[in-house]
């Protein structure tokens, strides 16, 4: 069951109101890492439920209590669960969003003011914080609810929506909420699937459907020797230096090619093809990134340099969406500041992560990492104290691409873009996926809107406006799909 | 020729006095690292200008130019040049101190003013910041000035005083002034030999002289990867990782347990084995450290750890006096901070230095650090970029210690003290000495004041009061010896 034509002309003939409403949306600074930005937060979460209000849907705000940032007590911004339609003959999808955004600053290095969505004519682009991530998305969904509701037309489906405003930052109180509203009566109880967008397409040309993403295990490794800093010129070569003890476990890491060297670590992946070939394909793994629109190219334009791992864009791929990555990111308590200090740091900590793949888990992989290190540092036969510490984790995140959610998704897709989408795995986290899908018990589906370039996070964040507009005729149509594809 | 009776009992009996000036000294903050205190730097060399005008010294200010500091366009205080007696029967000895001091903040744990001189009667201490790093020494010779001045004695040796106040700040300006005055017709013109009082015993119990220091090659080793840092998510396991071959490339250059793998670099130092021998000793070198007194527990003690790198002390000494050592100080443009980053930093800049001993020199060590590190490099087969750049460096300096100059300190020391003094070589450096000991081409003496545990630069700097008054003797005495003593 395809969209009604009307609902695409809708989009298209409306174009300009839903740009000027995504604008509204960024000029509201819901920095939710930035304690001076809590208040528009809290604005960004009355705005939108006022849409969402306006549009149809019976929304509550909900508190989520207090937490402590940067030593100062700070009230949550709300959760907003919504609902519109209540028909127990149509099936019921959970949509999630978030309408907090990471800081940014023209002095980061934008072109445009970053809170001023600017459309650019001649690349047809829509720049500014959230535009992509992830008000771009919301209001993919309040165009498609403002279709039915201005023409009277009810929904194809029950939506329940969940939006929070603390995703940059933790999603602090979320979890506790997704679980407690997935129980039977909660306000989540009888949906059916899930479906949030808030990723990107593999590339700038195809549409792609995301059914992975990685875990996370943090660790913090410190070496600690002498009470305080010493001078390199007094104590070098008397004492055990805790940074050469360091550097000398950091590097049993992993190689610069990327191979783990934690024992049973890589290992513990090959097992895993068996369970990703049941749930997602018949075919060997490699066959699965065969198939993906990605070359080298893109990845080496992402990182704008020349740095791919590899020629052969399968293992590329393969590294990024279901190997398992260990990536040192950098050391506590050393000289990190710029010219020339000669200090024996009296205490350091390295910090590493693994990115987890199934069946990988932070509860499994710890003990490889711990014994790892405390081997290694055994060999050293040095003085100095070590401490091992995971500083936080997630578990990763696999979903069956075969499942009608995923299937409707795919028509969609077709239908809109005119091209089978790419099954990607994504190489980060959103922890409130695994939440979803493990409280609620069904099929989470990752529609992205935006495109392989779009810069979250980073400086002139953009949504392309024809990401914006086929984004939310997709958004209606996978609706619409849904409705009619078998269970 | 010991010195006159007299002049010991002198010092006795102006204790307070001394212990008074030492404080109007220590009260004047001549920070010469901090902007804000520059005024205070001037102020302290118009002090000391006006104590030595006072004594019979004639004395001149020498504009040293100007600098930038912290990107302030600052004066830099002037040099103190000064000279008293002009006999050339006599021998002419060259002092040189510095009136500047490191910063000190209450704040930072001192248990007292940092810039009041407290006088703790149950230790014996003189606690405040510059007590003996340096202005006690500079005070000691001032006491040994005003006693022949009060008493109308001609001193037994013409003087020539070099005071500097930009030490703790990498003595900006100095070696261009000690090039051009010792030059024929200059103001060091004539100098017979050197004198610095500005290091430290070995421990808290044995007097010392000290004719080695350890010069130092600072590099700076970058990996350059993507043009900005990325997400460890979307890019782990598919680009090669700067920081995972920086930690490699740090991995190659030291062992725990002290030794430098750089080929070439430990070996060259058993080459000098031979020039020790000749110059300072004819014993074999271990037993040149065999003598000294001091112990494991003495670097325990000051490190505040059981880490030291072997319970043999004479490996532990050598180590720190005649052996090169390589310390990994930390890493420019990586993750520093507290908290849990999934960062992969783009540009990451290991700082590491060499301390060197005779005949290693930054020349002839830097082609086997670059060398050492692009082979290592090239062994990654990594596709980021490696630069190594030699951030500063200096030579190492051995002197004499059979030579007259040092036998008329020993004596002093035997007179004052009662026991012969360890003769020690510092691992750190004090860059002046060199130059000095270069641009005269004259032996240069280092003759402590102070204890090893003064903790000069750290809080709580003290002098004991018994080291103030005896060294103020022991400078005195050295001045009779050194008029006595066969050239």
């Amino acid at each position: 069951m395809p969209a009604p034509a009307d609902l695409l002309s809708y989009i298209d003939k409306n174009a300009d109101a839903f740009i000027k409403r995504l604008a509204d949306a960024v000029a509201i600074p819901s920095i939710s890492g930035d304690a001076s930005h809590r208040k528009d937060v809290f604005a960004m979460a009355d705005w939108l439920n006022a849409q969402l209000k306006q549009l149809g849907v019976d929304t509550k705000l909900v508190d989520l209590g207090r937490h402590t940032m940067d030593g100062e007590d700070l009230p949550l911004p709300p959760a907003i669960l919504g609902r519109i339609g209540n028909d127990s003959n149509k099936k019921t999808v959970l949509i999630y969003g978030h309408f907090d955004v990471q800081p940014a600053n023209k002095s980061d290095g934008w072109d445009t003011e970053p809170f001023t969505l600017t459309i650019n004519e001649a690349t047809g682009q829509l720049i500014g914080r959230g535009s992509t991530d992830d008000k771009g998305p919301i209001l993919g969904w309040l165009n498609v609810l403002q279709y039915h509701h201005e023409k009277n037309i009810p929904l194809p489906v029950n939506i329940v929506f969940c939006f929070e405003g603390m995703e940059e930052s933790g999603s602090e109180g979320l979890d506790e909420l997704v679980v407690r509203e997935s129980k039977k009566g909660g306000y989540f109880d009888g949906v059916d699937c899930v479906c949030i967008s808030d990723n990107y397409w593999l590339n700038t040309r195809t549409p792609a459907l995301t059914y992975g993403l990685r875990g996370l295990s943090y660790y913090k490794v410190t070496v600690a020797g002498p009470a305080r800093d010493l001078h390199s010129g007094v104590f070098g070569r008397t004492v055990h230096e805790p940074m050469t003890d360091l550097i000398s476990l950091l590097g049993t890491l992993v190689t610069p090619q990327g191979d783990i060297l934690i024992k049973g670590v890589d290992e513990m992946v090959d097992a895993a093809d068996a369970d990703e070939r049941q749930h997602c394909t018949n075919t060997v793994p490699r066959a699965i990134y065969e198939g993906l629109d990605y070359n080298i190219a893109d990845v080496e334009a992402a990182a704008r340099a020349s740095i791919a791992l590899s020629a052969d864009k399968v293992s590329v791929l393969m590294g990024r969406m279901r190997s398992p990555s260990l990536s040192i990111h950098g050391i506590e308590g050393a000289f990190s500041t710029a010219g020339a200090k000669t200090v024996i740091p009296a205490k350091v900590s390295g910090k590493f992560s693994i990115r987890l793949v199934p069946p990988q888990t932070p509860d499994n992989v710890d003990p490889l990492v711990i014994a790892h290190l405390e081997e290694a540092f055994a060999k050293l036969q040095s003085k100095n104290k070590l401490t091992v510490e995971n500083l936080h984790g997630g578990k990763p995140w696999l979903a069956d691409h075969r499942h009608w959610n995923f299937e409707a998704a795919k028509k969609a897709t077709k239908a809109i873009y005119g091209q089978d989408p790419d099954l990607t795995r994504e190489g980060g986290s959103i922890p409130v996926t695994l939440t979803f899908a493990e409280s609620l018990g069904v099929n989470v589906l990752l529609l992205p809107m935006g495109r392989g370039d779009d810069g979250a996070h980073s400086t002139n964040e953009k949504l392309d406006k024809s990401n914006f507009l086929e984004g939310s005729k997709l958004l209606g149509t996978y609706l619409y799909e849904l409705a009619a594809i078998q269970k």
